[in-house]
């Protein structure tokens, strides 16, 4: 059981409102034992979409659910996904098209392409989990055959973003770095009309389970005349939730306000690993470049907007005096409603910690929906407003998820950050104490980190995305 | 005939290591009688790649010469392209293999990813293109139907780069804009230690001939309480020469300052369209986002670095007492001859102009080896110094290419700049006057914007890029 369920903390069904959808009833149940148990993050409500390698290396597009996952293609081939009374030739326009061509080529792209082609698919999906007799020995190879433990398989990012963009829509994470460096004025004049981002890698998205190589680079310290070159001695992580989009919008058009919503397919975890020397040295005039771009790993199963509904809701209310965010950035219906209920929590573990058999200790907990400053749907039309062409599969990410407390920042360097002193000079850090004596600051190699999210709301089943974990290994050195 | 050529600049040979190559001998000549022509970008020396559309839209993998281009997937079916004595099955190694699939499906990844495809391709397709009878109604007819004129195809850009980067090399941009804002220090203190660079957008990458349309976004006057959403007022273009980057290296892995000469395949003119009004609001603290995504356009030809080997040179001498580069960056060999002797113009022409018929005018002029303060084994050694992967067709640009005087400026921002007054405050900018009597400080609607390079150098033929040219058209207001 993850530690995370040892404590839910559930929010009264009456501060969100109803919602009713046959596919997010609580009472339904599978004969994939363990996706009942109520701490599971992969209910029969859930079904995220995920990308998987055998062991020839082929990319299989999958299904999780429970400790189990479903073989897309496999089950379309077997024709238990077809309609009742469609066991004949399929119309042009049926979704299960792009679902078997996805499936087909092991790529999730034609999916986020075509989204509603998942809508249909989650309710085929469940209408084969749902609990009852396999009815006849057919049925019963078929759920043996299609159905795997997740364990069997190597776990790929399901995410082949060409385009991955950061934003830095916590303020809270905004305010505490700004005021490392800025105390009389945190945030810059900007923020609170701007929602500030920039572009990230692609080519070095990476999955749970990959190591992280910490990075070489250019580090000056402030009393050093020149730079050196050598590992970063401030590596550190980021949590931040990754929006996968649907559907696409031509160069020249955007996407409105109201638009929006319809182009959030899902999200994953995504842990933004930033060497903080590096970032400090390099980022002026045109922002963070190396200190980023040597990794960022993502959490394996993309949740669907559509399993996260009852846990929508609005953001935290702007401040009395606060701007209104211009025109452009103002919807109506949905798209004010876009916030999430959403636990989030990092856990570390050290090398002499898993040598020890230590379980992983906690080190922040924070509700998304108390962290950010602006909704993904204002990150997607602040994104296409002038112009800009979204495309099926980019991962847009929130930046760094912090609450207002020092328990609930998501990176170290706030983590450790003590602050101000009486005098106005930053207070000495606050390093992180583990199990084992050991005290970080920032990460050493060897750690590592486990970052985990999930929704949770009387009436409703636990939603959860699932971990990305990771464990730092040694710098190299090439030459 | 191009009007940079009405002007040519050529460089002594003796100031250029002598440099033999037969696909490179001057005397050769080609039945495509265009590209005989002196003036011509496109020689039998040079047969940069590219990607064209036939009229239903299929891509088609092509070869550049005089003002036709070679259809390369029609001539590898004819067999024309094997080496004598190959009629029988090729070797699983032979490069005719990529060759084919690339030209098979229209793609050029594979051949960067194997780049030394094209080095054979190259001495094939000369043989092929050589003067001479057809000698034969077989050949006749292959030479009719393989090569067509440019003129019958669609453009379509030649990079399909997952991972766009836009670079900061040239000391003379960043000085100048640097000056803007900061004029007693114009340089931030990294500047001549860290190749400074950011990740652009690769979804925008759009071809010569695609209308620009000025984005909108949100901008905010310095008199002004608050920011408005609307047309960017300060619309520019940035001359700048892309890398298109060849082979591989794994994340966590590096390239070597010896190593990235061999990483690079080719270059294409990259105009890095900004709106400079949105960039001065969002640009704080994470780079340009918006004001630079909206699109960025290339030119069609990929010139390899094989037909540029002559026009190779050292960088401009450092001033006394500036810092070496950190011995990452410092080569030996290859590394440090890896400057281009290029010309590179811009010209502008309004509407006006072209419903007079009055040519575009130019409005800068520069060699690349005068403004580079870095040179691309620098930069793509930097890029991976920290384990960032590199890939196959990644697309890294120099950053605006600016020279030291006014006229060798690479971007409005710059070239109407008219420095500083006596009183230490910035002088009123100095317009553009245009043939009609039109004035330009940024760029209006209905502008054309055209960038040319090429290299030029005794006892070679001249070698160019080509041209990329877009117009500007009116923002579309969406709500």
């Amino acid at each position: 059981m993850p530690q995370s369920s040892a404590n839910p903390t559930t929010t009264a069904a009456s501060s969100l409102p109803n919602f009713t959808d046959p596919t997010l009833a609580p009472n339904l149940r599978t004969w994939v034992e363990s996706a009942n148990d109520p701490a599971s993050d992969f209910p029969i409500q859930n079904l995220p979409l995920g990308l998987v390698e055998d062991e020839e290396g082929t990319p299989l597009l999958v299904v999780r659910v429970g400790d189990s996952l479903v073989l897309l293609d496999l089950l379309i081939h077997s024709g238990a996904l077809a309609d009742d009374g469609e066991d004949g030739e399929l119309p042009d326009d049926h979704p299960m098209h792009i679902l078997h061509a996805a499936a087909h080529h092991g790529m999730p792209l034609p999916i986020m392409q075509y989204p509603s082609c998942w809508s249909w698919a989650r309710k085929a999906l469940q209408k084969f989990l749902l609990d009852g007799p396999a009815g006849g020995q057919q049925m019963r190879r078929l759920r043996e055959k299609a159905v795997r433990p997740v364990s069997e398989f190597n776990l790929v990012p399901p995410v082949w973003a060409a385009n991955y963009t950061d934003f830095y829509a916590s303020i809270h994470h905004a305010k505490t770095v700004g005021s490392m460096f800025r105390p009389e004025n945190p945030l810059l004049p900007n923020y609170r009309h701007v929602p500030i981002g920039y572009h990230g890698r692609s080519s070095s998205l990476v999955g749970s389970g990959t190591e992280i190589r910490r990075p070489m680079g250019q580090t000056k310290a402030d009393t050093a005349e020149s730079p050196t070159f050598g590992p970063s001695q401030r590596l550190d992580y980021e949590l931040e939730l990754g929006c996968v989009i649907a559907g696409q919008n031509d160069v020249g058009d955007g996407v409105t306000i109201d638009e929006a919503p319809g182009r959030i397919f899902g999200f994953v975890l995504v842990n933004d690993w930033s060497a903080r020397d590096m970032q400090a040295w390099e980022y002026q005039p045109l922002g963070p470049f190396l200190a980023k771009n040597f990794a960022t790993s993502v959490s394996p199963w993309i949740v669907t907007a559509e399993a996260l509904a009852p846990f929508r809701t609005t953001g935290p209310a702007r401040d009395a005096g606060e701007p209104q965010p211009l025109e452009y950035l103002r919807g109506s219906g949905a798209s004010t409603h876009w916030n999430l209920d959403m636990h989030l929590e990092v856990l570390i573990a050290s090398e002499s910690m898993r040598k020890a058999g230590t379980a992983p200790v906690r080190i922040s907990l924070a509700n998304f929906k108390d962290c950010m400053y602006w909704n993904f749907p204002q990150l997607i039309t602040h994104h296409g407003s002038n112009g800009c062409n979204l495309m099926p599969g980019d991962l847009l990410a929130s930046g760094t998820i912090s609450g207002p407390d020092m328990q609930q920042r998501g990176c170290l360097l706030e983590r450790t950050w003590a602050g101000h002193g009486p005098d106005g000079k930053p207070a000495p850090r606050q390093p992180i104490m583990l199990p084992t004596g050991e005290k970080r600051i920032f990460l050493e190699d060897g750690d590592e980190v486990i970052m985990r999210a999930w929704c949770q709301r009387d009436g409703y089943r636990r939603i959860g995305l699932g971990e990305v974990r990771n464990i730092v290994v040694p710098a190299k050195a090439r030459s």
